[in-house]
């Protein structure tokens, strides 16, 4: 007990002093080199690697040990976090390297599948793994207040042993053992975005032709969306009830009628509807099926194969 | 001054005494009676017409005054209140009645080409008009914590002598003297609403077949929503410097890299991309034609004619 307590002063001495390094980070992109940068500012002095020697320059400056390759930089450090271009970089970036007793925590986007790939792969090789999703930019990363996080999925010891040093760029969400969570949670949410902006972009295109200012529309638009995504609660009950007619306000049959005026606004405003008619031909399909009593939740059911 | 202070008392006096009413609503359907109960909460009795008598009845009850025709409730206020299921339905209903002298709002969704038809034919009858879009549901009316309002434009002589009555049932935003503003406001912020819900019904869909619970999801998605939607901001000062490389962050050639892991992840959890495609196609559209390092804000653009 004593030994070990003493054990663990001593690495936090070092931890402290700088003596040897926490932790390795591999691709000093714009994320990684936020990610570095973040964890220099808590007094961490991370090992980084680069493909492109150059950008670990400035940061060596500040703190960081740059290494000439990825072997060494996997060799320095119990844990090792990835932030590469793609999934296929990441096996490119570390093909052939010794992850036996590694911790192999990758930030990399990627599907669920690739994620549930990766994870087999550093364990055959040896290497726990923990998949994570950013839910941020850059400018965000070690600025708590920017609510930026990171999902992270996969070994649920990797991150508890770790959290204290994985919270520190970003919030640490843990998802589940499946490796494949994180990213599914990433994407799913990142979806949503794509089609919120697709809403965005249709709304200022209305207004184009008129003399309605941009920036006097944008805080009617973004308070609205805000109280209107409060729905998302309610879609999600009325998904896991299975019943879609319980206390519903506005039906499908209303809201197929108001798209008429969405789309001939449209057509008077000179804006092409392709951005909204898909989801608009799918609650006509679904009133079409018998089912003009119940809210929007049943589309989700036609976009299911 | 002093006999018209009188008048002003005695006129008080009889709106609080109910001796007679102050304004007139045409339609009681879900919207027109929720508006009716507003104004009958805050002590008002207004003439109220269906063109189907039954839905009176209820009202009349609580305080409110039936007329078996339009032409009657119409003759009874200086103020009428229209809140009916399209235009062609506010043409039908007032078809031949005598408008001159009276303040016609008219609350029934439209478009603003229709707008500003319906207040020439208005004018041209006598009356003032103001039009009005409605950014709430009846549950929401009389209810000022709702966050509830109403976009109104037209006449701001109207909206000015008649503000406190028309602040009753919810919070009065007027837009200006085009009629066709209120209108096109509304369907700008119902048009960016479609979209993010076109992309939460994708989000729900991806995780369908996992074992993520829609609940569990709901408050992440919120959340992402909310906190991202603050980019319309900065949209909207783009569009108006015309200037879309500015600060940017994630440029567009990085987004078109990402899509690629939305649609493969969707492919993975067997859904269709139908309601994300078509603005990643004007994304990749635009970097096509070179504006790789632009933000989003340039699709815009390729929406309108
Ligand atoms: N930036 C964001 O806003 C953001 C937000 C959330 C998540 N992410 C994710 O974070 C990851 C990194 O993004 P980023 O913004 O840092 O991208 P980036 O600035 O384009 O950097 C890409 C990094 O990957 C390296 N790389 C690419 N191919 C490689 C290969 N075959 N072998 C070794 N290294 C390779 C690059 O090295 P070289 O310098 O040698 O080219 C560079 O370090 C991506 O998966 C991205 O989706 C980014
Ligand atoms: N409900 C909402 O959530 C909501 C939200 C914002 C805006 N609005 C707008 O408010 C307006 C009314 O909506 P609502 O929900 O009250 O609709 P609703 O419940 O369907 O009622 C429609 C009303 O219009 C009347 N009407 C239809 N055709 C007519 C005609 N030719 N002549 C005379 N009256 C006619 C109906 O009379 P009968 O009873 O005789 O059929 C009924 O009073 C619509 O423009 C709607 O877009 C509604």
């Amino acid at each position: 007990m004593i030994i070990s307590g003493l054990l663990t002063s001593l690495e936090r001495m070092n931890d402290n002093t700088f003596e040897h390094s926490p932790l390795t980070v591999l691709g000093l992109g714009a994320m990684g080199t936020a990610l570095v940068r973040a964890w220099l500012a808590a007094g961490m002095r991370p090992t980084v690697w680069n493909r492109t020697p150059g950008k670990a320059d400035a940061l060596a400056s500040e703190g960081a040990k740059p290494v000439a390759t990825a072997a060494e930089a996997v060799a320095a450090s119990g844990l090792v976090v990835v932030c590469l271009l793609d999934d296929a970089s990441v096996g490119q970036a570390l093909d052939g390297i010794d992850l036996t007793g590694k911790d192999l925590v990758d930030l990399t986007t990627r599907t669920p599948a690739e994620a549930r790939a990766r994870a087999r792969w550093a364990e055959e090789r040896g290497a726990r793994f923990l998949d994570g999703g950013i839910m941020a930019i850059p400018p965000m990363i070690g600025v708590p207040e920017s609510g930026g996080y990171v999902f992270y999925s996969g070994s649920r010891a990797l991150f508890d042993e770790h959290r204290a040093t994985l919270s520190v760029p970003a919030g640490a969400e843990y998802t589940g053992e499946d490796p494949g969570s994180a990213s599914l949670h990433d994407v799913a949410l990142l979806s949503a975005m794509t089609g919120m902006f697709a809403g965005v972009a249709h709304a200022f295109a209305l207004i184009r032709k008129s003399d309605i200012a941009p920036t006097s529309l944008a805080p009617l638009l973004v308070d609205w969306l805000n109280a209107m995504a409060q729905g998302v609660h309610e879609q999600a009950a009325r998904l896991e009830s299975g019943d879609y007619t319980r206390d519903v306000v506005s039906n499908l049959a209303m809201m197929v009628e108001g798209d008429g005026t969405l789309l001939r606004t449209a057509e008077e405003q000179g804006v092409t509807p392709e951005l909204l008619t898909p989801y608009m031909a799918l609650m006509e399909r679904r009133v079409a099926d018998g089912h003009g009593e119940e809210d929007a939740t049943g589309v989700i059911e036609l976009l299911v194969g």
